[in-house]
């Protein structure tokens, strides 16, 4: 799987977990299997929507191993490091690469603020940890730092660091790094933007929780900006942009495991203290579902 | 002139001032001629770039009065209207129309929090003041309030209101705006979105501090966008988003004023305690202009 | 008056207006009365209380008129200069002490952020405008700029800049002002700090909005710290500090003027778009005057 | 050990690492010998000051043993507790009881937005883990989540719910929780706040990084407050303060290892991407150290 060259729809799974707290392998396989179905061109584990802050080392090696088995070579599967202290990333990061990841999706989560010069070295030791590919992820509203223009140009110098994945909801910010840094970084957009205007701008696609649930409309939606049909895609965009709005109103792993749930795809609930939605907060996502075709009627 | 039929480039137009305090009238009318004659839509005095937080009422009658003259009936003027009570603005939109403005730049100033029925009922107050359309303006960045999806929905049932210009940074919020009201109410972008994006999602144009800088390339984007050209108008974008970057960069009053100085229009310094830039943020500005081609090389 | 002396109690007043906007004097006069009775050390019309955000110069000029007549030479009336333009805040300075002010209390709001120098600049400029003391008051919370340790140490190099009145709710800060600049500045606590633990490390006092509704209570509070009946102190301070907390929930002009509205001063309701409390609210504030024995039960 | 009765200096524990990661056992007992022999009145392991957030269980582990044995039972170790997951939360506050600890001190890390009903959970959860007296922590600083009156109120009705240490710098708040709920929880102030102050209105002590450096000074400062010295106390406050002000400048747990390894405790580095501190801030330690008397001249 060449992961250097990914573009398109490449879904941020959920992680299915057990009572007794085990990653409950096949009903990721069954999603995984569906999703590859429907046309998407990666798939991520651990990502925000994977809950990967709330799980543990064990119970990450279970997802990306179950991940990867169920991808089976057909798809990339770009694997979520995410950690505090530098030796712990670059443990994940091994570990992922030897059980067969494609891809790393890089995170810096933060308790004491970082100096630019430290960030920089953590995501460098990603980097050189495996020979995979590293997709660069800011998330401002739930993690505590976020990577300065500068810092994003210094670490697209490195040949593994080679997307990067915003889930600000700010659009121009990508536009500024694809002038800066965009002959040697991609980038792809999360469920914050509109990813129409991403994809118009110069982004090669996106990697979101809220397309588990609508796979087939956003592969239709890619190709159409792929074909430069702006107009039309806006048409179905308008459709898609109601199903994140209703996801960004909730807790993210609860809305998407709750939408699989309506499409019969049992994801378990999210891990406590987080909880299960109210049976009104189902039944906005139910209707956003329904109007985006992805319910039976 | 039709202000409710607003669509296209509307600069906002910086305030000139004398060592008195007085407007420079003249200053003024020369850069409005230019800006018309380059093909600009409309002006909107008193806006942020016009530093309407640091004018008092005769200042910015005088300069109202100053752009209704300077226009002649040949574009619309869309004057600004702000205030942290009620009765002030309500005064200043009935001052605005006897001048002769066209519409109205709705702005509300807060220093206490003000709940959501307050905001609605200030907005309504300005939209009852007259019968000119009013564009409501949040500005998240130096605004102490912003109007929530359901205000703005609200004050979109007033016949007057009938255009948001936003000058946050997320592009998704307008596409929310246009789904929910859209049918009532008409979306501007502000510098610090991607305007190409917003004209894709449904924008009818922008109010925007550097266009009057760059008021040629910013009235043939806009044609691109009309047109439907959306790859031609995104390689004009990627330049007048350069001149976007340095003027977020630096104060923005005393940006547009020091650029416009390099192009021979004295619009004299920012409203002290603001300061004039530093000589090497003037370079920066220069450097950009002359990549947009709005500078003599 | 020796403004310059200044130590105690002084309480903000709220600014009576009637259905025309016009200043109610003789109720500004009516309460100033009761306040010196109760023996106050001062009077401050035009800070958050007293709505200065919301008031025209000339309602700010009568008020300052009506406050320093009432007061008559036996407290000394600090009177609030507010603005975004240096030339704002130095007219004001002038004419509240031409109109007989005893000392300034001087706020910068902003609007676009302004570097420190420029900070400096306009705090120096209204300390330049006149003989009389000057207090600098930050308001972390509603006004949009904080004064650093390094521009407070810069500004009490100024022999009018005396005081600092801080309504923060970081009492360590305060230490940390008082133990860099302290031989040249003094410190006076808002309702936001237990002013009892401000008066422990050094403070002057206190300028603060509920003290009007507990003048007495407030007086006594003072008179134990200076006594360094510190643990006696903390007996009455728990009984204001259940007012403080009351008025922190609320609208703080609001709250106040319904509070005096139950000890029959009638001072109006506050400046639209604020509203005046709901009836839920006003029995908050009562239940805390009862408690604080600042009503007839 | 009866932590449940818990006052005084009890000072957060750095964790010293080798280059292998493993916890150096003897320099945390010499450490605590040194600090017991001082008079401290308990030890704090895996605090913020302790990296709990780049620590992985085994290292955790190894350092609430070692701090176990280290006390010997002299006074009481009161040891952290910190997820993202309330069964990992579970999972350590079970095993710290298992090695001895005679405390937990409770931290909700976070990384969506969990609702009160959620995070009341997450601490009842480890409260009803072990028989353990439980201290909850808050840090708005560093943390993603804060605990409101409400939530401390209802958290005071479980039995093994007995402190609150809150590293906050809003003083005021403090008072408003021992009004509300100081019939069921004590206080503990952090060195954010003037901790004698925080003695006055009824704290019982302090947990705090610095105090590893003065444990001395903080026993003294600690017993004149009991004693209602409170202007001698304030006499030594002061010098304390300079020392919180600087290590509140620094990264907390380098600037602790840098003041320790210059006291001749060496605790290593903090953990990466943590950095050690350039001399410059080293110089600066040392200065505060000297004015405190905390090191030879």
């Amino acid at each position: 799987m060449d992961a250097a060259a990914l573009r398109g729809v490449v879904p941020y799974l959920p992680t299915p977990l057990g009572a007794d707290g085990k990653v409950d392998s096949a009903a990721l396989a069954r999603l995984c299997e569906h999703l590859i179905a429907s046309g998407v061109h990666g798939l991520t584990p651990l990502g925000s929507t994977g809950e990967f802050a709330y799980l543990d080392f064990a119970q990450r090696e279970a997802t990306v191993r179950a991940t990867v088995e169920a991808a089976a070579g057909r798809v990339p599967v770009i694997a979520g490091v995410a950690a505090t202290a530098t030796a712990d990333a670059v443990r994940q990061a091994r570990r992922w690469a030897e059980l067969g990841a494609d891809g790393i999706l890089a995170i810096l989560e933060a308790y004491f603020p970082i100096p630019e010069a430290g960030v920089v070295e953590y995501f460098t030791a990603i980097a050189d940890a495996s020979d995979l590919p590293v997709t660069l992820y800011t998330n401002p509203n739930f993690q505590r730092s976020d990577l300065t223009l500068d810092a994003i140009d210094r670490l697209a110098d490195h040949p593994n660091v080679r997307f990067l994945k915003d889930a600000s909801t700010n659009t121009g910010r990508l536009l500024s790094v694809l002038q800066r840094s965009g002959d040697r970084i991609g980038v792809f957009a999360a469920s914050s933007h509109i990813t129409t205007a991403v994809m118009l701008i110069g982004g090669r696609g996106w990697l979101a929780g809220p397309s588990c649930l609508v796979p087939e409309q956003s592969v239709r939606l890619y190709e159409l900006c792929r074909a430069g049909e702006w107009e039309a895609a806006m048409v179905l965009q308008r459709d898609l942009w109601a199903v994140n709005q209703v996801f960004a109103r909730y807790n993210l792993a609860a809305a998407v495991k709750a939408g699989l749930r309506l499409q019969e795809f049992d994801m378990g609930d999210p891990v406590p203290p987080q909880r299960p939605l109210a049976a009104e907060a189902v039944a906005d996502i139910r209707a956003a579902l329904e109007r985006a075709g992805a319910l039976p009627a």
